[in-house]
């Protein structure tokens, strides 16, 4: 009996991370006024079509179900999300909604993508403005920096309609085409994304000077945004990108930069773009996302302005354990309850039971052994304390308590539960 | 576009009864020294043959992946628990483990009942004592405590070998038809139960007696032991029911009683079995579980006994929206921030950030519209305060901060922002 291929069983001592992750992303949404939704994580195969590219399809966990509906295991959150949005009439603009949830998708397993992981998801819907493009991207960075991630990483931003008009102003019509060849620029040599360019119509200058921008990593206020003044009223787009970005900075003292090579992937971005890296580079990105204001009016009649993002599992846990995260239960309050002989248990258990409404981790020993053996087990465990329970305890209505740090022992009672580091 | 029949979307509104018993199952697992797991939601169609019948198997939702493997949506935790446990030789037992996942049946959607829900389980392996029976019941009555169901629901326990010996002490060999009968025998007119009984070979005179006893609940105390002492050494089976139950019973103020109708449909049972019920009756069971010692045996060559309850989100949600729960996050920590001007977005938002700092749910307005559309829509979004920025405010370094509930209005600084309640 085995396993799937592409698919993982995450034992306890890979749970810690993860459960930190669904925590802080959780308390941070909440903190900045966003509310939870759920989906289903089975659909119909036609909510993808609209949307994504035959590339996407191909790539589904999709299958026939029993009453005959093709349909897919979720491959990703926004065509569900914008269903939910345009499926209610009543709803107030603008929706700040966030999701955690698991996505399938059949390719190939390799390092850091199975065929089901989970994903944070937030989107603004409603609004079209510098403001709610900087909150969600504000939101991204926050997340990390609670997560323990603080100057780890670099949130860097681009402008999908700056480079539709950058491109177009050159005289490139296959836009597609460019993203493409701009996406890849990063693991590319220069000369080769030069003349991929080139090959698309773009003259030798400005492919040259392009290129030579993907290079570096542009803080706000020293962005040459004047070699651009070429393109007229279209600068306008590039102002907002750059004004946005000092508006990001504002919300973490982490590294917030514009980066002409991020475009991503999808054809359905309208504005900005943006995606966190950690400073190492020994990671894919760890989270991406960006403004689409024309998938709500594909799904409907309605035209909704949208930004948003999602954030995997796999890249984050890799990075959390790397920088090793403590677990969220302090193992300083947790004890292991110890007695002498099972007709003790009882008493044991109202005392464990005890530590338990005081938000201890408490283990009590549930087998026939001897309390030797079970002070053993507490050692083993990691536990801070052991509660030995035998007839002159049992008799006095009180435990010994045995700090396993120091190996000392004391009798205390009930009342003192709440003090034990003052006992010591 | 619409969702697939048999599947839910999860509105803001619904969410918080969710994220309730999401919370607090998961800090009573760990309270209880319980560690998570997560496994796959797509697994091999093999691993619930061995175990459960074909009516289980017709309705998995189950397909033929793109690989031609044969595999369905998990219907259930214990199977994919169960071979997580036996695939690693390296545990020390016992193993406490819990896991909060989606689950899906290709079933007729009805109240109560949809083709996808989600499921926390909990189970511990490697001990079958009375202490361990006790420990993982007093859990489930703790989660539903701490959920707020506190002395609204009842705890019921039986012992399926307890029933076992006393069915085939009275001769009856067909055991699953038993239980099959049983089972129903709440919701079926007693004289039915009697000759259903009858007709598999239970003696007229057990059967009255038999069925008279599942219209009663037995305080642990209560229950009429000595009307078994036929059965001879058997008894004992039913002697660690009641010392079980009286040990359940120090782990809640909630009722926890004997019930000889809960036998639970599935046949893999070997020991203790329990469900919970809402006081009024309105509901399905709100959880239930049990014993069974001899599953790890049948998918590995490791006899490892085991117990462990399963509790679905469906109804408890239902109890808690009966119950009115509160949000999590206190609206008494709630801000909307406002400002004249988009200029003004940058101070404003250095002001946002301040309260986020200090975990208020903090909404910043995003779009171009007049102070008073703003103090408006914080109002009708039911936030506690508005923060008010003009250029005075600006000037001043300071804000205008309205308490929306009795409409005052004071100017305060960055540093009164820990202490509002103080200020009016």
């Amino acid at each position: 009996m085995e396993r799937l291929r592409g698919f993982r069983d995450i034992y306890p001592e890979d749970a810690e991370p993860r459960k930190k992750i669904f925590n802080v992303a959780e308390r941070m949404s909440e903190i900045f006024d966003f509310s939870k939704i759920e989906f289903p994580s089975v659909e119909s195969m036609d909510l993808y079509r609209l949307k994504s590219g035959e590339e996407l399809v191909g790539q589904t966990f999709s299958f026939t179900d029993k009453g005959g509906r093709e349909v897919t295991l979720t491959p990703e959150a926004t065509p569900s999300v914008v269903r939910m949005l345009t499926a209610r009439k009543d709803l107030q603009l603008p929706v700040k909604w966030y999701s955690f949830q698991r996505y399938w998708r059949y390719e190939e397993p390799q390092s850091g993508r199975q065929r089901e992981f989970f994903q944070y998801n937030a989107d603004i819907f409603g609004v079209d403005s510098i403001e709610s493009d900087a909150e969600i991207i504000g939101l991204a960075c926050r997340i990390l920096d609670e997560l323990g991630l603080e100057g780890k990483y670099s949130m860097k931003l681009n402008s999908r309609d700056f480079m539709e008009s950058l491109l177009v102003s050159k005289g490139i019509s296959e836009l597609d085409r460019a993203y493409a060849i701009i996406d890849k620029a990063k693991k590319t040599a220069p000369e080769k994304t030069i003349s991929d360019l080139e090959g698309i119509g773009l003259d030798p200058d400005s492919a040259k000077n392009l290129v030579s921008m993907f290079e570096v990593e542009y803080e706000p206020d020293s962005f040459p945004i004047d070699s651009f003044s070429y393109m007229g009223s279209d600068i306008e787009k590039l102002e907002r990108l750059v004004e946005t970005t000092k508006l990001v900075s504002s919300y973490t003292p982490s590294r917030v930069t514009i980066d002409l090579s991020i475009v991503r992937g999808l054809t359905y971005y309208t504005g900005v773009v943006f995606e966190a890296y950690d400073n190492d580079g020994s990671f894919r990105s760890i989270l991406g996302g960006g403004r689409y204001d024309r998938l709500a009016s594909l799904m409907s009649e309605q035209e909704i302005p949208a930004i948003g993002f999602g954030m995997g599992d796999v890249i984050l846990e890799l990075m959390l354990k790397k920088s090793d995260i403590k677990s969220p239960v302090s193992e300083d309050k947790s004890v292991y309850v110890c007695y002498s002989d099972p007709n003790l248990f009882g008493y044991s258990l109202s005392i464990a039971n005890e530590f338990r409404k005081q938000s201890f981790r408490t283990a009590i020993n549930m087998t026939a052994r001897s309390l030797t053996a079970q002070i053993r087990q507490a050692s083993k465990r990691g536990f801070r304390y052991a509660v030995i329970i035998g007839e002159k305890e049992y008799g006095s209505g009180n435990m010994t308590l045995k700090d396993m740090t120091s190996g000392k022992q004391i009798e205390i009672t009930n009342k003192e539960i709440g003090n034990l580091q003052n006992l010591f």
